[in-house]
């Protein structure tokens, strides 16, 4: 196995312990590691935002467990979208790499947005759910038109 | 998008809030999700076991932020071995659904190393903490001799 230490200067800022984990021994893994990260990641978002949506019955329980786990995901991946990992297998856009605080702020934003779903879901008010989960879908979808290729 | 809930009976019981999450909308997702998982894990643990084998240097802090993470990593992880989801992009062998006790009890014990292993790395004595590791690297390969294709 090729150990190259993958350094990290993008993206480990956008979460505070992201330099302690940014150890990926291979480009390839760190591009694997996002992709993962990412797919559990919406998997469980995905949940939150069928019941919103009302194609699944809502239960706040259910909802609140897959948030925590949405955001715990989320936090992991930025720090994954390292320098010398934009080729490979992955649809990551060059800007990720050439607009970096673009990409920060928007990291930051969706970040913050799913902090504020997981405090909306405990309202318990459907209103305010559904409002939150709109703005970290929209987080989402305006990182993946901007930094994601088709 | 097919919406077959997958209905899990094998591996929810091995995590306390395993049903909440055990909501796939196909059996692909739960194999891509449990490998997805699988991965995330085993690069955070590797990285502890790399710092015990004296590979890289050990930081404690950096040690047991990557046990947190795999540990709540492992967590996930069980519920995505749902009965229907047998075959596909999988090496998971018939074994988990013919013997689910026995994958239950390997699982159970693959978590409860992990457990011991977070409170090994806070006694920041490098033996317990190789120790503990080792055995937590145990259950996996156990785990994996026993339920994964070669």
């Amino acid at each position: 196995m090729k150990s190259i230490a993958v350094i990290v200067l993008v993206a480990a800022v956008a979460c505070g312990s992201g330099s302690a984990l940014a150890q990926f021994s291979k480009p390839d893994d760190a591009i694997k590691y996002r992709k993962s990260v990412m797919f559990v990641m919406q998997q469980h978002f995905s949940r939150v935002l069928s019941m919103t949506a009302g194609k699944t019955p809502f239960d706040a329980d259910i909802a609140a467990e897959n948030i925590r786990v949405a955001d715990f995901m989320a936090k992991l991946a930025w720090v994954a979208f390292a320098e010398g990992t934009e080729k490979g297998d992955t649809r990551a856009k060059a800007e990720i790499w050439t607009e970096p605080s673009r990409f920060k702020e928007i990291a930051d934003l969706t970040q913050a947005e799913l902090g504020r779903l997981a405090i909306a879901i405990r309202t318990n008010s459907m209103e305010d759910i559904r409002l939150a989960v709109r703005a970290a879908a929209m987080t989402c979808q305006t990182c993946h038109d901007a930094f994601r290729k088709d």
